[in-house]
């Protein structure tokens, strides 16, 4: 929902003339400023800043950036303009292409429209078809930049503005001279004739995406020193507020949810009991062959599965990945196993490395362990505050809503298995030599918090289950049993999205 | 050239039957010092393992895949199968999406079909047509081969065989049931009756692919269990290889090549003298409009370009850059900064960080220093042994030939800037407050080794100038006489290519 109290555009910088002259004596002493401002920025890397550009056209985007670029060291800068997504049966979720782009901390990212692109262009062209879409889009948008500040890429929106006069002068003039003829786009004169719907456009979709953490600025472009003077100093503030005491956290968007589920202990027995060895056998080659042909099937391809794993140590994630991936051909899957995140990884915001690994339409990417590492080990071990943990419940369902409305079939399990079934189990590693490697200090550390990642999973189950990517409790004292669960569960939950 | 001296089949292994006592006896050790092995490959990083797994349906290149999976830490291993390019028209060079995948020090790679699927399925199935392209694609093959083991990327080739009756009965066993029958795909049918064609096939890719320090083990894949263990075996021992001493390094390929080129140094001065400033502003815009134009032309989305530029610090290559990107739509190309490599990049090959960034087909990819490097700083300044950086010019021309071969057009730029030329731009440096951030103390340690440099800058344009890579060498101590000369080069490169 777009905050009410900052429901009005932003004041239009740069609206007056600046003579050379003045612009020469400004200027080295902000680009003196910025370079020292972006060296610290590469020396402490306290944020990383994504600078979005938009605008109309002869309005100075490239101008600005190419100002930047010329103004800053390029090792620490990238620029990005990512074309309009012009198909809709893209390979990956809509947002998967800025993700794999964000800055790391330490470095400055011009975005050509930033993922503004796919939002207007549609919503001005065909207005009627894209209406549905639209909404949902602006709701993508505002979700992703209220969480990118909280994980410390800073975000900066500046819209390049003209008036309808200069701008139609700026293109007959640059269409005039055949030396820059070329420099005028089919889509800028396009974009150019339909002046007032692109501005109505442009200004509700900034009324829309006015946050606190992400803050339009509207520059005149009318005067070119004028704007970048202005652009530059914006650039600099920004850098230099990012500098300062951070700023208060918002609250998480959905309140409600913040009060804990009431739930008892998962079960860890098999309901019925366990199978017997030849209706195991029988049962597992079954449905192997049943999960095999439903991939095979082409309405997959339209599709793809993410499979999500979590459970306590020695719950026996692998063998149940094991016994579905044995189906696969291995040209179709990946398998992710997930751990402490690299320094790399440290360097970017909490769901870029899950990202990554989306997969496209048509494969399967199963997560042993996930996001939900978050909510559950950086929860319990206390190695994330509270307040980064509480708001990741919201940011992963918009994450998994983004993966279901692509098309991709979320399962996600959670194998329940019961305190004293944990302990035979590490003890048969130690006493199995094959499996020594699996023994590792940390699972003893986490067995003594055994009750705390209990209430932990619950109160995840509890806030992240939902229609379109629900969590399946595997009872998994029994390893069988709970391979066959994961197995149907799987089948069924594909049988139901191809329907 | 495949070495004459190693042209014959590896012997056949496995071929013994194991029983499951025996199996179960011998297994423990060899799963016990794998592990340890692995360990120790993930601690001290000393290098990579790549292991590629081809063979013949049926002989069990996907169970020795999974038994591996089962036996090691999964968090230290991937699993890459990429399916076979069926088009010509894909977006990169065919080894791009390789050199994509591979593993970094510390890290086993497990590759179906490794490099080897677009080179064998297209030579069964089109027998004349691919002929062509046969011979270079092993030829690829081969440098690369010869390549990674001295980049510290181990290989381990397996090649999986089971007789031509076996393979029949195991079809007709797993079709038989209808739990089994979709284990085997239509192109293992195709595959399994051609069996004599693919023999052949497989085995000759072998014979031309047998190069010392990435040999073939054949393993016979009649005895589940004899093969395992001998896969196991194998594995192992290349891992313990890997630890013991380093083999002696492989000499480079083309030895003629190794006298140096005589040449006198490189002009600095414009040809001509400078030009003047309104002459400049006319051309400067003629040319840049011609630069934009052939890259919006259709024909240009089949090709795409690499612009690289080196020459000394002060040379000028950010301001030639920035005069032809003005020219360019910020969605056509990116600028590729190059400077010391990463943590991260140092644990991959030495060309993997440039490979990252080839552009796709109608893209422009700038690269602000490049992969000379290794032939430039890496040796004046003696970061890089001899033998690394005299492997480099054969290694550097293949990587070009790879992108030009692929439609690629290459333009390589030395900027040649005079001893005092330099000096002067750098007291200017120190004089402009905006330009102190391009002071950097190492440019002071690089200027006493100017004449080094310069040495080294003529015998790598001698040994790495191809007809279809270039180097152009630009005069550049008048900054406005070198960005026209570079825009003028560019020009008239893609011109020639799209003709």
């Amino acid at each position: 929902m777009p905050y009410k109290n900052v429901r009005r555009l932003p004041p239009l910088l740069a609206s007056r003339r600046m003579t050379r002259e003045q612009y020469d004596r400004v200027l080295p002493p902000l680009r003196d400023a910025l370079l020292a401002a972006q060296k610290r920025l590469a020396d402490e890397k306290p944020f990383a800043l994504a600078v979005i550009v938009t605008g109309v056209p002869t309005a100075g985007r490239s101008e600005i950036v190419n100002q930047f670029l010329e103004w800053l060291d390029p090792k620490h800068v990238r620029v990005h303009a990512l074309d309009v997504l012009r198909t809709a049966s893209h390979a990956r979720p809509v947002m998967w292409r800025y993700w794999n782009v964000l800055p790391p901390r330490g470095q400055i990212s011009f975005f050509f429209m930033g993922w503004y692109a796919d939002c207007v262009y549609p919503a001005l062209r065909h207005r009627k078809q894209a209406q549905r879409h639209h909404a949902r889009a602006l709701e993508r948008i505002r979700q992703l930049e209220r969480m990118l500040p909280q994980d410390r890429v800073h975000l900066m929106k500046l819209h390049l503005t003209v008036g309808r006069e200069l701008q139609q002068e700026r293109i007959h003039k640059l269409r005039a001279d055949k030396l820059t003829r070329w420099r005028v786009t089919r889509e800028e004169r396009w974009l150019a004739r339909h002046y007032d719907d692109v501005m109505k456009v442009a200004q509700r979709c900034m009324l829309d995406t006015q946050q606190p953490q992400a803050q339009w600025h509207r520059i005149d472009g009318s005067d070119p020193q004028s704007r970048s003077f202005a652009a530059g100093q914006l650039l600099l503030e920004e850098l230099e507020r990012g500098f300062g005491p951070s700023t208060p956290a918002q609250e998480p968007e959905h309140r409600a949810s913040r009060h804990p589920t009431k739930m008892r202990s998962f079960p860890t027995a098999p309901p019925g009991g366990p199978p017997a060895d030849d209706e195991y056998d029988l049962e597992l080659e079954t449905l192997r062959g049943r999960f095999a042909l439903l991939v095979r099937r082409n309405r997959f391809r339209k599709h793809g599965a993410v499979l999500a794993f979590e459970g306590m140590d020695a719950a026996g994630k692998g063998g149940c990945i094991r016994r579905l991936t044995s189906a696969l051909d291995a040209r179709q899957y990946t398998v992710v196993p997930v751990s402490a995140p690299s320094q790399e990884e440290l360097s970017y915001p909490y769901l870029w490395r899950f990202w990554r690994h989306v997969p496209k339409r048509g494969e399967i990417a199963v997560f042993d362990r996930t996001w939900y590492g978050r909510v559950l080990v950086e929860r319990v071990r206390g190695f994330t505050p509270e307040h980064d943990w509480r708001r990741a419940y919201d940011e992963i369902n918009e994450f998994e809503h983004q993966l279901t409305e692509h098309g991709l079939i979320v399962c996600k399990f959670w194998l329940s298995v019961s305190k004293r079934e944990q302990l035979e189990r590490f003890h048969a590693r130690d006493d199995d030599a094959l499996k020594r490697y699996k023994r590792d200090p940390e699972d003893w550390k986490n067995r003594r918090l055994f009750d705390a990642y209990g209430q932990a999973a619950r109160e995840m189950i509890g806030r992240t289950s939902t229609d379109l990517a629900p969590w399946t409790v595997v009872e998994a004292d029994n390893k069988k049993f709970a391979r066959l669960k994961v197995l149907r569960s799987v089948c069924e939950a594909i049988e139901a999205a191809m329907k």
